[in-house]
């Protein structure tokens, strides 16, 4: 504990392993990883909501009430930006991400996946900047979405953290870059004046 | 004009089409659909920051910097969730709603797809609630990611707005639910108080 606070900074562990098969070990796992950076994490567990005797679009909102209120009791957000169905990152996590940095807290984003999003879409037969449907590629050699990129640099001097190389294995059991961008918040929040 | 403004209601025009080829046209077309609503449109057309000498980084967050500036101009959102590059939404769109929800901004978002996510995604041969990589498959009735859905909620009371079935054309030349959101976008904006 520092002068700065008398609880640990929380960051909210945005991503896609709310649907994974093993998505409450993956929280606990990402939490006391966490841990050991000095920070609390708190992980958006959809299944933290009890959705009996609502509609399905109730508990859709419940879901999505219950997120907004664990995001605004955090003091950052790290995000998994790894590609999810598809060569982009999941939009609830990007949403998330706009959340936090429109409220000005830090932004720490990674992804299992190494090298630029331009690496990952494949372009069509007849021009090399443009995918097999005429979408531009975007090339800043960023990870993804200028959007995201430009987010996390914009609010902590920081990139979307990766890996040297991809992993074989599942790429959500895969925390190195996780390891990064924890020790970069801790870092960050270290000195930070921390709400209740 | 009325008494809560002397200037015409400021939305952004967030979505994928920035990377279609005919980007220009589709930002000309759908400012002047907002037009008819009273509604002034502002559309992120990346081309309208000039990277001479600059670093592809360097230009992509001189891109960002000018949409997060745009958007703060804006009155609200409405944002084009229409699948991208796979069954969701693109992430710089949710990012963009995200970031326009956490400053308590009327969201509005429609989708040239109609039905729901769980129709989009195909479910894997041994779980139906499943995809083929074993994630789950969110079934709320909304038609993406429960946090896009329940920003707009949450924001307006709507819901993503989509047309009765999907058309044969390019989804964004499909201005049917675009005319929608933008309706109940000037609606929602007629009686707010605007800055300057």
């Amino acid at each position: 504990m520092t002068g700065a606070g008398a609880r640990r900074p929380r960051v909210y562990l945005a991503g896609p392993e709310v649907f994974h098969p093993q998505a409450a070990a993956l929280g606990r796992a990402k939490a006391a990883l966490a841990a050991e950076f000095g920070l609390e994490g708190l992980f958006p567990l959809d299944e933290a909501v009890c959705g009996d005797g609502l509609t399905p679009g109730q508990h859709g909102l419940a879901i999505y009430r219950a997120d907004i209120a664990m995001m605004d009791r955090c003091d950052a957000i790290v995000a998994n930006l790894t590609p999810f169905r598809g060569p982009h990152a999941d939009p609830g996590t990007a949403f998330e991400l706009g959340y936090m940095r429109a409220q000005g807290k830090p932004c720490l984003a990674y992804s299992a996946a190494p090298g630029a999003l331009a690496d990952r879409v494949a372009p069509g037969a007849d021009d090399p900047t443009r995918d097999a449907e005429g979408y531009a590629i975007e090339d800043f050699a960023m990870a993804d979405n200028l959007m995201l990129a430009g987010a996390v640099f914009d609010a902590d001097g920081g990139a979307i953290e990766a890996p040297p190389s991809a992993s074989g294995d599942d790429p959500f059991w895969d925390f190195r870059a996780l390891r990064a961008s924890l020790a970069r918040a801790a870092a960050i929040l270290a000195d930070r004046p921390r709400g209740p």
